[in-house]
């Protein structure tokens, strides 16, 4: 915010990730994460920019200032969102090397993670997209797509390799990716069972589901 | 709405439910239906009683001669759903007898038609818990926990019984809710593949989540 124009807060994050397994703090500008408690507790519609500039301690046309309109808020937070977890998972493959086996690791454990770490931007991702207007939605819908696709070409290389035997790898590539998200409605950091006891548990149902056979 | 006092639309759906697996158009009340509408569209904070009356071809005085409040729509909408849901699966179970492996397919097949057939009642019943008064929350929140409960109880019979073979039954039992109320995500009635070959295909996936070992 220190720059006095919008441009630095509209990017998507481009700082160096550190590890796909690190989560800290969010590192959103103060109006997106102002824009993300209110989408979160009571919707794009039921939010107005006043209640977005008053959390995040600006005046209406402060907050202006570097998000021109209520929508700008919205595709700002969710293409960040979307930027975070595809970089993320693209890391994680890349680390994992060539084998599908891995990579399908790879990709599950990251999409654990992210659906642990950031509930509330996933709950306004999948809640939201009612509310993009028509010049962005498809540009967010083709990074959830890009998503599924990087899990569905890795359950489909398992089975060409032998390794899963799953007579349905795009239901199960769908169905790993629903398990893997639906994290972020039932996860609690604060649980029983820590992040890694539930993601060793969650990567063997995955495993399960594309009908993994060790070799 | 035609006998002219609120009673009878606040409550729950009793008429009798014909098989489980039928769904025909969703028999809310007409107030119920158009806040579900507008829900859907708009989310519960973005949507006025007078949008809601309007929609339901009502005068205001005449929604609220009905439902008094904003809240009693979405608790009487929420409350339907749940019981219309709950119903469904407990018919699916009895129907299936006493063997772990066929009251596993019942639950599950249930689940997956619901979520096929009444994606708008689950989007706002998964989206909306944040608005639910603290009166009515636990109630919600109670259906919900017992829902998730006969999944549990049937796959810990499974594996009491040698049918499923996963280490981890609870988690097992809650991916298996996430995939079939994942559904309601990505479901299109008119899609490639029509309802009964996904629930055979989602039926085999959930199989695999609780490890089944056909005897």
């Amino acid at each position: 915010m220190s720059s006095g124009t919008g441009e630095t807060d509209v990017r998507p994050a481009k700082q160096p990730l550190g590890s796909w397994r690190d989560y800290g703090e969010p590192e959103l500008p103060v109006p997106l994460a102002a824009a993300l408690e209110a989408f979160a507790e009571q919707g794009y519609h039921g939010t107005s920019v006043r209640e977005i500039a008053a959390r995040a301690n600006l005046s209406v046309p402060g907050l202006y200032h570097h998000y021109p309109s209520k929508q700008s808020l919205l595709q700002g937070l969710l293409e960040r969102t979307m930027t975070d977890l595809l970089a993320r998972s693209e890391a994680a493959i890349r680390e994992a090397g060539p084998e599908p086996v891995k990579q399908f690791d790879a990709v599950v454990e990251s999409l654990l993670r992210f659906h642990m770490y950031r509930r509330e931007q996933a709950f306004v991702g999948s809640t939201e997209i009612r509310s993009l207007d028509d010049d962005y939605r498809p540009k967010y819908i083709g990074h959830r797509d890009r998503q599924q696709r990087m899990v569905d070409e890795i359950v489909f290389a398992g089975v060409e390799a032998g390794d899963f035997t799953t007579p349905y790898p795009k239901d199960a590539a769908r169905a790993v990716a629903t398990m893997c998200v639906g994290v972020s409605t039932w996860f609690k950091l604060d649980g029983l069972l820590g992040p890694d006891e539930l993601i060793q548990r969650n990567l063997q149902l995955a495993r399960a589901l594309v009908g993994y056979r060790p070799r």
